[in-house]
């Protein structure tokens, strides 16, 4: 994993911090894996920053699903009320559910008439919008990109390279490589969708984050998605954008990643930020592709678009509008990347810098080779936790700095990452490299 | 769906309800089935009432997620407090989860050590557990039972027959018919098992809802699960007991259903009542199962055991011990299973009555004929809510009456239904049965 935890090095931690992770081994086991060297616990969070049991802030440039800011007194609010008073399922009528749904769609420009459906994930709802494509094209091919991550059910897994060969992809999956320069990637969806049906197998849908994050961060330049739709539609398939990452106005200048392509996808899949941390994911779709799954394959999903996580929700939006965070992702993005930018330019280690609103990516490459270094990736990463600032990677080769803070990042706060990032990376040319962490 | 409302009699409903339910269909599509022939919409809840927008109360006989009563403050207050102080994800460290993954565990028998992870659904608990037995045994085959419901991800929904003929089983899947008097159901299981083996498929697992609740509740007699176990074992299989309807001290003399019969699963999953409505779910099982697919296959659910959602289950688990819910589910599930077989007994409609603490089934037949009879126990369920005390129907026939209250369900309560179900029961055989609802 990306920035994890090494047990090897539990030695050097503080005897309460070495006790909390041996009771957290023995009861969650290995798959509940901490990020840095250095393991952090949290004792609160506002705003873009969290702070640690004694008091010290650290600046919060990583999480993506506290959307508006940690502890938002508004969403806070929200909940609480909502849940002193009811929280139910949808089989019974409530107002919010249908007037947030109605709230949801008018940020989606589908081409036609379209609904939605609630779930609690991200996972749950690519695992949806894959049951409907198999429904409606009656196929069940799947194209997604190299590194890709849709999710953790058995359905998704399968088809999310990112989660190493631990994970067999299914047979019906075909990947293809990350848009890159140099990469015809409109062509390379056609020859997947070719291969599979050489295969025998139907195409149900291209998926695609519209960010492409864990594959690097690949915004750009906004419209090479156009003609992919095309062509999955001519395959028989649906286009399936998940905005689990890219959605909710991380780019600024559009709601959805999707709009910054100038493309109407089938179906959208969305979910981190969309609650601030409470469980709330979806889809919306055209209608008959909705219409039609829900007809004939029933779907009731307990928890999702209960009148709590919906109070959530649409305090978010409330928030988002309120506070014209979409504004401030656009401009405060841009001077990050700006910032970043900067430090690439004088740094060896940094290299191309990748971006749209909040979410810029960094490439970090080791100087003497020129290759894309996953180690030096954690070094910085690592360093910037020791100095309080919390960023991770990712990618193939997880070398590529993610930073992707919560909406209301300011300038100021740009500035303080800048400093610590300018530091680290000065840091790291005037020393031999630390070993890297175990895989 | 059985208890469904059929948009077909919109005509008699009041003209706001009737928009309401024009805006759901159009945001929100054909999935979002309505309980009820006349559809409820509820303003409030507390403890085992909900209210509609008029302060009219109902006794809610039906809702198993609100398990330590509707709007509880211990767990209104916990919450508030938590998304108040922090919420992120189980990256960084928290004794929060650690400490609840503790006491969750105490109250679980593997036979050995065991682990806990944290989904936010019962779909993606019992998604999950179908991973880690796949992964454990390399074998794909599941046994379910002939109309079990294991949730809505595609690899659960593939093995959940009671979803109907709209969603096909998987070529893996077998099923058996549901425990009941003169079904030999060890047998049918080892049956399954071979058939499995002679179609060259390996079984992963069986997997069972401990009271068999969508099969119409058949919890007795207690001990019939200990035979399966072997033979699941034998033929290279996992028994995964799905404790999200049967756990929490439902059945009243047991934390969980698993244990009513003297069994240790290899693997639990729980959801439902866990967070009183927040989503949380999960699962335990042995240790080597749960590290070894940890280790292998990674795992990591962006909202799963986050600190909002734990702090929910810990005050839920709070509110069991304080109030002493197990014993009350006990006592007053005893309370209510004889006094809905006092009325079967003068009812020429109503048949055997099961149960087991909190969650009681009754058959419904047609007195005529002796058959199960869905269009009745529609009428009673449909009584019922007239008369504002909700319950629904199960079963695959949708004739078995299914109550399962809030744990705090008391004496009293149990007056007021049996006083309306005598009620609709002596209506319903004085008149022409009303036409039952669409399918």
């Amino acid at each position: 994993m990306v920035n994890g935890y090494d047990g090897a090095r539990a030695a050097g931690l503080p005897p309460a911090t070495r006790e909390l992770i041996q009771r957290r081994e023995a009861a969650l086991g290995s798959a509940y894996r901490l990020f840095y060297a250095d393991p952090v616990e949290f004792a609160r969070g506002a705003g873009v920053y969290l702070y640690d049991a004694s008091g010290q802030p650290y600046l919060d440039a990583y999480n993506n699903v506290p959307s508006v800011g940690h502890s938002h007194p508004h969403v806070t609010e929200a909940v609480g009320r909502q849940l002193a008073t009811l929280n139910t399922h949808t089989r019974y009528l409530t107002d919010g559910l249908v007037s947030y749904a109605e709230r949801l769609l008018a940020t989606h420009q589908l081409g036609g008439p379209a609904q939605a459906m609630f779930t609690c994930t991200g996972s749950e709802a690519n695992d949806l919008a894959l049951r409907i494509a198999r429904h409606y094209t009656g196929g069940t091919g799947v194209i997604v990109t190299a590194n890709a991550y849709h999710g953790v059910t058995a359905a998704v897994a399968e088809l999310s390279p990112s989660l190493g060969t631990g994970v067999p992809l299914g047979p019906h999956v075909r990947v293809v490589p990350a848009p890159a320069p140099g990469v015809n990637f409109a062509a390379s969806v056609a020859w997947a969708a070719a291969d599979l049906r050489r295969h025998g197998v139907r195409l149900a849908a291209f998926l695609a984050d519209s960010l492409f994050s864990s594959d690097g961060v690949r915004p750009d330049p906004a419209g090479f998605l156009a003609p992919v739709t095309d062509i999955v539609h001519q395959a028989g398939g649906l286009y399936i954008a998940d905005e689990v990452q890219s959605g909710f106005w991380r780019s600024g200048t559009h709601a959805w990643g999707y709009q910054r392509h100038g493309i109407a996808p089938d179906l959208v899949t969305m979910g981190k930020p969309m609650g601030n941390g409470l469980p709330i994911a979806g889809l919306v779709g055209r209608r008959e592709l909705l219409d039609g799954f829900g007809r004939t394959a029933r779907y009731f999903n307990t928890f999702g678009g209960n009148p709590v996580c919906v109070a959530a929700a649409a305090a978010v939006l409330d928030v988002i509008e309120g506070e014209d965070l979409a504004a401030n992702a656009a401009d405060t993005g841009a001077y990050l990347k700006d910032a970043v930018t900067r430090l690439a330019a004088d740094s060896p280690v940094l290299g191309e810098v990748r971006g749209a609103g909040l979410y810029v990516g960094a490439d970090v490459t080791d100087p003497a080779t020129g290759a894309p270094s996953g180690d030096l990736a954690a070094a910085v990463v690592n360093g910037m936790r020791d100095r309080r600032v919390l960023i991770s990677a990712t990618g193939p080769a997880g070398n590529v700095l993610k930073i992707r803070p919560p909406l209301p990042f300011a300038h100021e706060h740009v500035d303080q990452l800048a400093a610590v990032l300018g530091e680290v990376l000065a840091g790291l040319a005037g020393q031999t490299l630390p070993p890297g962490p175990a895989a």
